[in-house]
Order: structure tokens, then C-alpha cells, then sequence
């Protein structure tokens, strides 16, 4: 590991508890029943001890997109063509593509970083280029990456994050485009928690039975023929992981160490978090699960990491449009600790034999 | 029932299922794997099937909030005092709520409407003053109200909708405030869909076994004595509904009228929805479930009227904070159906032998 990776880790401090209690005290002398805002309480109190605010804040949100290609695409398991990757580059780039529709209406930032798309596109404002290869290699064959390749992808996304923590960020939101990734994905998820491919991989964007067995078939493969060590991040991610998903773990481990709350979003991001949590377990309380996706094999690796996500709509589409959907929840859980009146600021009688009043 | 309100059940269309049929179409064109954004593509073609609009809208939202009071209060089965109702008005009209903080933040009109609040307190502007009593009669040893006073709180319902129509409404949230109204609702859903009282009856604001042992007797109680025909909502809600009920039930039956979807919130919110669709079968289609709250019974009730909430988060708050909290996923579904690029638009490839480019 790097010597700036190492500095990153070793700056994270954990969530601020005692402003955690201050938050869920307060919430029991806001006018309502006691616990009646059920999950968006404790969410307003972890916001509160990940920033370290007893009034926390949620005006300045950004959602960061990773892009890159896939070897692993030359199996012929999927079912689209690999300049998507960069076509849709160009659409998030553009403000055509679903984060963008959602970013607007939440409110949040949005930045593309390419860390490896292999077909040519014009670039434009908005886009952070720091190609790591022209895509990954083919996992089911070797690596994906070489190991320092794996660590400049981790220090890419922590750079990133600082930029943007550097411009003023609240919420952080995280997504990912590259066709093939949910392969590599599910890789990763399998050499990290130890649980079969065939419970990992899905239908991603939505091949048929056929395909999906062969899918597992070269998921399988590649744990075969590369041998990740399941006790060293960095080792999975080079074998079998891809460039986005390296960047995705480095913006979670920047995100903690600049006490920023990251929404989580589908089964790409959350194998992201299985390797953040892996080089760096200190990352973990500051995720948020923010949905639980169609993809089969999310729910059991959120489970792994301990997430309840906030949604579960049956969304399957990436580029950080879970994480996007659930910024209302996270504002709504903070705005409703700051602004909401108390008992007695309201002059509310409170329960009946409670403390409420 | 009176001539207005048969008119206005009259005057109810179906949503519009070509546009429904238009819009999913539409879906599978934009750039995305199809069906990839789950709930939220059905969401969008139900708003404008409804809406009657092939790009729908929901920029002008409203939150109206019915208040009242229970004499079932006298059985002492509830752990807030009956002046907490009025007190709670005065705090939405001071904006210092839940569901004040949930409307500033999605940017919805704040209305409530006073049906039949027992305690004195200042009026104010942003305050509908339609009183139908000072409180509803005791459900435990006789009926709530009169038929007469039934049909004014539907009717009450409805003027209260085609005023917010008539300055300008594209999406309609419901909320309520009634300290007792949980055991009014449990009664109102055990006669509407003859499940068992224990089975609706939950323990509202938080009040311990005993006493929700009581409360289910006493919703017993209220069935027994008031022989409710279930097969007439007038007479269910005279007989063990409440003011604010019968207008919740009313603004449904205004808002279909109105090609307006409506976002029920909790348990009382969905207890109402039974009367309306007992009353007006048209209604069904124009709600949307917001939220699943926490109050037992509140799942069973939903699934009664075919309803699957679009958030699950533990909230048993009312006031209409599920439906503010799920009005960004409304507003999502609909930008994305507009604002998203095509295929075409975007120079995206397709699916791999699919009609997708």
C-alpha cells in the first residue's frame, strides 16, 4: 500500500458518539411520539457523528460516477457492446442519462472519472481523465490489473473526493458505469466474502438463463486462475476487480477520512465497499445503504457489510441512481432533526406520564 | 348521499391507458437497460395515465393535513391528551412540524383543514375552518356522528381539493392529525374489510400491552354497538369514523375527479381509503402508497386496497410525513419518463439483438 493511501486510512476517525446520543435525545423532544420518524431518527444521529455537527447538514451533495471497460467482456456474456461505456460517458457528460435527471432534482453535483474506458470520445468539461488502461484485462484468463495499477485506482478516487470535499460536500453519492462490471463485480463480492459465484452473480442488465450459467461459469474462473487472497484488498481488486470499482473503494476511504457520509448504491458500489471495508474496516460506519437493488447477489453481499438500505424499488440501473433516489431520505432525516419544534418551544403537551413535555 | 358528492363520484374517469401504454413504451426507449429503473417506470406511467398527460407533471404539490377529534378519548385508551390535537394544529401553522420541515423540503403547499377540533385555540391564515362538531360522539357506546354529519366531511373533502385544484395541482399528499384516531381508523378498517379488530388495531402514538388489549376491546366494542353495514361508507363513517376521516375520504373522491394522484400515508390516511373506494370504486387507481408505517394492521389494510407502498422505513408518525417523505420518488419517476435522452438522442447502442437502439 501506498504511502498516501496509508496516510488516508490512518487520518479516519470514527463517528462522533457522544453527538450521536446528543441527536437521538434530541429527537425525543421534537413534537412528535417518540421514535415515530422509525429509521430517518437514527439516520439523522449518524449523520450527526460521521460530520461531527450536532446539527448536521445536507445542502452540499455530489454524486461522483467511475467509469471503465472490462476484459471480461471477450467472454461474450453480455448483452451490450463495450463503446456503451463510452457512449454513455458522453450522455452523463452531456446530462442525458438518469443521474443526470435525478442529480438535478436532488440537488447534487455530478462528476464523471474515467479510469480506463477503452473506446475513443470526445472530452469535455465536467469529465476527470485519468485513464489507468485502455480497460482491464480479461479475468477469466489473468488479472485485471497490475497491483499498482490497483493502487493508483484507490488513490484516483480518493483524489477525486478531496477535490470535491475541497469545493464544500455534505453527502456524497456514488456511482459507476462500465459494461461487463457486474462480472468483475461479482468476483470481487465472491473473493471477499467467501460465499459461492453462483449466489453473487445476477443478470446485470438482463441476460437470459443461458447466459447468466456461463456468466457464473467465468466468474468461477477467474477465482480458478487468479487465486485472489481474500485478506488483502488490494490483491483482489488487481486479479479480479476493474478500475471504476478500484476508484469507488479509494472515494469511500476519502469520504471517511473527510468525515462525509457515502451513500452505497447497487451490487457494483456495494462489492466496492466489500474491498473499501477490506484495506480500511474504519470506512464502514460512514456507508449508507441507500438501496437494495434488483441484482441478484446484492442483497446478500449489503447483508455482509451490515447495510439495511433506505429503498428497495426494484432498480437495477447503476450510475449512482439508487444512491441519487435516497438524497431526499438522508436531507429529510436531517432537516427534520434541525428545523422541527420541540414540546416546548411549541408549547405541545407531551405523552401522558412521559418526559415528552 | 347528497347530489354534489354523486355528481363528483359521477364525474370520475379512468386514468388513461393508452397514455400508461405510451409511457412505458417511451420507457424503453431511454438510455437504460429496460425495465432497469423498477417501480419507478410503472410510477411514471401511472401518473400519466392519470394525469391524462403523455409527459406528466408534478412541479405544484400539495399537502393538505384534516384535523379532528375522538370522543373515544373518554375510554382512556390513548397515551396524549385530547388538547394535543388543537396544539398540534397551531404547531402546522406555525411551520414548526414533521410534516412542515417534509413539505419545505419537496416543496409542497401546506393546508389543514379543522373538521371538528374539540380544544379552543387562535385561528390563523393557512387554517380551513369547517367545523363539524367539537369532536366526534364515543364509538364505544354510540355512533360518531350523523349521517348528515358524514356526508359533510366528504363533501367538506372535496371543497377542500378542487380549492387546492384550482391553484394549480399536479400531486396530492393526505395527512391528519387526531389524538384517538388510530382506534377510529381500526374500527373503520375492521368493518370495511371485515377483519378482525385485533388484526387492525395497533398502538398508535406508542401506549404499552395493556393497553392496547383495551383499545382492541374497545374497537370491539364499537362494531357491536354500532352494527356498521359494510357495504355502506356513509354508515361506517357516521357510526365509527371521525370528521377528519370522512374528509380524507372526501379529498380522495375530489382528487380522482380531478385526475389527481394522491400519495396515502399511514395507517388512517389508508383506513380513509377504504371508505372512499367503499363509496366510490373509481377512486382505487388514483392512489399511490406511500408509505408502509409501522402501526400493525397498517400492511393488512394495504394489501386489502392492492396498495404496495413506495418506502418502508418504520415511520408511524402521520400528519401525512410518509406521503411528503415519498413525493421525491414521484417527482423522480416523472423526470425521468420526460428528461431522459432516447437512444437515439444520445448515439447509444442498443442491446445486443433487441430493439433498444
Amino acid at each position: 500500500m501506498t504511502g498516501s493511501i496509508t496516510r488516508t486510512i490512518s487520518g479516519i476517525r470514527a463517528p462522533d458518539e457522544a453527538l450521536r446520543a446528543a441527536a437521538l435525545a434530541r429527537q425525543d423532544r421534537l413534537t412528535k411520539p417518540r421514535g415515530s420518524l422509525g429509521r430517518l431518527e437514527e439516520l439523522s444521529a449518524l449523520v450527526a457523528a460521521i460530520q461531527g455537527r450536532p446539527r448536521p447538514g445536507v445542502e452540499r451533495k455530489s454524486l461522483i460516477v467511475f467509469a471503465g471497460d472490462h476484459g471480461v467482456l471477450a467472454e461474450g456474456i453480455h448483452n451490450y457492446p463495450q463503446e456503451v461505456t463510452a457512449q454513455m460517458v458522453v450522455n452523463f457528460l452531456d446530462g442525458g442519462a438518469c443521474i443526470n435527471v435525478l442529480s438535478r432534482l436532488v440537488g447534487a453535483r455530478v462528476t464523471v472519472v474515467d479510469l480506463g474506458v477503452a473506446t475513443e470520445y470526445p472530452k469535455r468539461d465536467g469529465l476527470v481523465f485519468r485513464p489507468l488502461g485502455r480497460g482491464t484485462g480479461n479475468i477469466a484468463r489473468g488479472p485485471a490489473m497490475s497491483r499498482l495499477q490497483a493502487e493508483q485506482a484507490v488513490e484516483a478516487g480518493i483524489a477525486v473526493v478531496e477535490e470535491e470535499i475541497s469545493r464544500g460536500l455534505d453527502l456524497l453519492g456514488l456511482g459507476e458505469m462500465g459494461i461487463g462490471n457486474t462480472t468483475s463485480s461479482a468476483a470481487v463480492a465472491a473473493a471477499c466474502t467467501g460465499l459461492p459465484p453462483a449466489a453473487v452473480t445476477g443478470r446485470g442488465t438482463g441476460i437470459d438463463d443461458a447466459m447468466l450459467a456461463r456468466k457464473v461459469a467465468v466468474v468461477e474462473s477467474s477465482l480458478r486462475v487468479n487465486r485472489p487472497d481474500r485478506n488483502d484488498g488490494f490483491d483482489i481488486l488487481a486479479k479480479v476487480g476493474g478500475f471504476e470499482i478500484g476508484g469507488l473503494a479509494g472515494a469511500m476511504i476519502g469520504a471517511a477520512r473527510g468525515r462525509i457520509p457515502v451513500l452505497v448504491d447497487g451490487f457494483i458500489v456495494t462489492a466496492a465497499a466489500l474491498l473499501a471495508v477490506r484495506i480500511a474496516p474504519a470506512v464502514r460506519p460512514f456507508l449508507i445503504g441507500a438501496h437494495t437493488s434488483a441484482e441478484a447477489g446484492h442483497r446478500a453481499i449489503l447483508e455482509h457489510l451490515g447495510l439495511a438500505p433506505l429503498l428497495d424499488l426494484g432498480m437495477r440501473l447503476g450510475e449512482g441512481t439508487g444512491a441519487a433516489a435516497a438524497m431526499p431520505l438522508v436531507e429529510a432525516a436531517v432537516r427534520l432533526l434541525n428545523e422541527t419544534a420541540t414540546f416546548q418551544e411549541a408549547g405541545v403537551a407531551g405523552e401522558k406520564g412521559g418526559a415528552g413535555g
